[in-house]
């Protein structure tokens, strides 16, 4: 997209020759890849992608994802499609960059292996990292990206407001992500933006905790982290239950976190930095009884990946917010061996301060058992 | 794992003084890092492994996993784990790593971000790629490994026999995509080990194709190619049927499809090259009147990741077949803008040929409409 490869010019400071993203074997792929080549289907698996500061992209696929690939540029009039047989990739590289030029990588996606063949392909070459320019192009989303985004959170929050009713004695944390997975995709979701986190009781204080056959028992608090893709692009929210009888603590610690987000949010606006906005919610935790137990940053940037690569909210980011940058929310409390709570939102910056991208209650729910 | 660190030093000529592996932001997680490292959860983002010869590991984590982390290592003395606090993972490699050491690194999953930042923290150290040690160490799967292959392909068969009882007249794609992944989750697997692919009628011609709210239509055929994740492991298998009134040619090509997997599976046994079983599969289709439509390598290797590192099944694989290798072998016949199918089953190589993970029917289906 033209504008896309314009934007990431724009935020390269020298700017090189040309852009080249190189995806390698799956999971390998640059999401970036995808940023230029709004393609909406297709894996791209040993794809390049190389952008001309006017605004063209040449891409090249394997004779595979031509059709898909053609598709998509048909849209786009600033595409050109390569396609590339078994050993031609040399050869293509070879005639797509001017042999001397200054060749803006993105690092952080890009193999090791995938650099040093392309400094065989191109020896001529100089190689810098635009990773950077990239990061803050894809920060800030566009309205076609917002709305995507919006898509998978809107499918993430009708599922969070299901979650109670899919409760029931002795379900297993497996069961109840299948449930919820199963629910996301009858919404439209293209599959989980990533493994769907269900944690029951004690498990519930281990925030990357993964599933397990572990049955639901009454007087237990539960952590449910889950995420749609829509064409592309993920949503991430989170949701803590109770399941009755009350346990007094955990509804507190409920509590807790909810004012911890509120106090996020209230001060969430394009001009504060990433650490401010994480200092507000720890504040709170750290005044009340469960100080030092906020074990981890207050949010994350997202969009193409869940973990974009934009600034989040965390105690070591300077970085200031921007209108259109879209963030993770998610103080929580973790008791080990009793439980967690964690309450995550996706929110888009406005010019006024924020707007909910996930929409589900945040308040504390019993659910009877 | 003491055993498979010794099998990643064994496969690495001369040998490096220290392997290290080192996982970036999600997606770019080195699935080597489980390999060597067998914990059943946690994404261990920022994770460093670093595997020395008599067969011990450190690992790094996050305080965030570190109770995972923990807990893993209990099970498995010669596995150190050491949580590393915000800027602390360069003292933490510097103290890990003697400073002059030769470190074997994996080219093929590392970023070049994370190696640049290893070339900063470890200045007097030599990098060698031991990305080709590491993939034939991969390559061959131990008892464990192929159980849980096994248990994620015995998932993806179930659905594989379930698909004709899900499919109804205006169906859509990704409807069916969802009815599959549920009943996967339902089973026990750990989520989708990729994006399940649903074709109906002109969509199954594109092998990759990701499914949308195209309805079904009598007299299409489709293609499922879907997978499951068990405990890390992938499976990976393809179904193809037709929903009636009957298409003689489709019935034609499902069957020399099969033909094509058949004369595959006949030659598969230890010894023989990735591109003599391809070969095999692509004679039965280039004497058929669809000579030219098999358009992609006949399989790829199955593990950790989806497309593993070892050899697989195509033109250009030299490397010969072992016993306990994974592969999957998938032949498949396109017809552009009218249908395709595409038989995928997942086989460990044996002493005396391959014994079938996935077991669902192969055979040409018609469900009537």
């Amino acid at each position: 997209m033209k504008a896309r490869v314009e934007n990431v010019f724009a935020n390269l400071e020298p700017k090189p020759d040309v852009v080249l993203l190189a995806n390698a074997v799956d999971p390998h792929i640059d999401r970036s890849f995808f940023y230029l080549f709004d393609v909406p289907s297709g894996l791209f698996e040993g794809s390049v992608a190389i952008a001309h500061p006017d605004g063209s992209l040449d891409v090249t696929s394997s004779p595979l994802e031509a059709e898909s690939a053609e598709l998509a540029a048909k849209h786009d009039p600033h595409v050109q499609i390569h396609v590339v047989g078994r050993g031609e990739s040399t050869k293509i590289l070879q005639k797509l960059v001017p042999s001397t030029a200054t060749v803006g990588l993105n690092y952080r996606e890009l193999t090791h292996a995938g650099y040093v063949q392309l400094a065989e392909s191109l020896p001529g070459a100089k190689f810098v990292d635009a990773g950077v320019g990239i990061q803050k192009a894809r920060a800030v989303k566009d309205a076609s990206e917002v709305e995507k985004i919006r898509k998978a959170a809107e499918i993430g929050s009708k599922v969070g407001r299901k979650i109670p009713s899919l409760l029931r004695p002795g379900i297993t944390e497996l069961e109840l992500a299948a449930e919820m997975e199963y629910a996301m995709n009858q919404l439209g979701a293209n599959g989980c933006s990533f493994s769907t986190i269900v944690g029951f009781g004690p498990h519930s204080a281990e925030p990357h905790y993964q599933p397990d056959g572990t049955p639901l028992r009454p007087g237990q608090s539960m952590v449910c982290d889950f995420g749609a893709w829509y064409r592309r692009y993920a949503c991430d929210i989170t949701r803590s239950f109770h399941y009755g009888p009350r346990d007094d603590e955990m509804k507190a610690v409920h509590e807790c976190v909810e004012a911890a987000q509120k106090a996020a949010l209230e001060v969430l606006r394009p001009g504060i930095s990433g650490k401010e906005v994480h200092r507000a919610a720890e504040r709170v935790i750290d005044a009340s009884p469960w100080k030092g137990r906020f074990t981890h940053g207050l949010g994350h940037a997202l969009g193409l990946a869940v973990h974009d690569g934009g600034p989040g909210l965390a105690p070591n980011v300077d970085d200031l917010l921007e209108v259109g940058m879209v963030v993770t929310v998610e103080p929580g409390i973790y008791l080990p061996g009793k439980g967690g709570v964690r309450i995550e939102d996706d929110v888009v910056i406005t010019k006024t301060g924020y707007e909910f991208l996930t929409t589900a209650p945040r308040g504390y729910v019993e659910v009877s058992a």
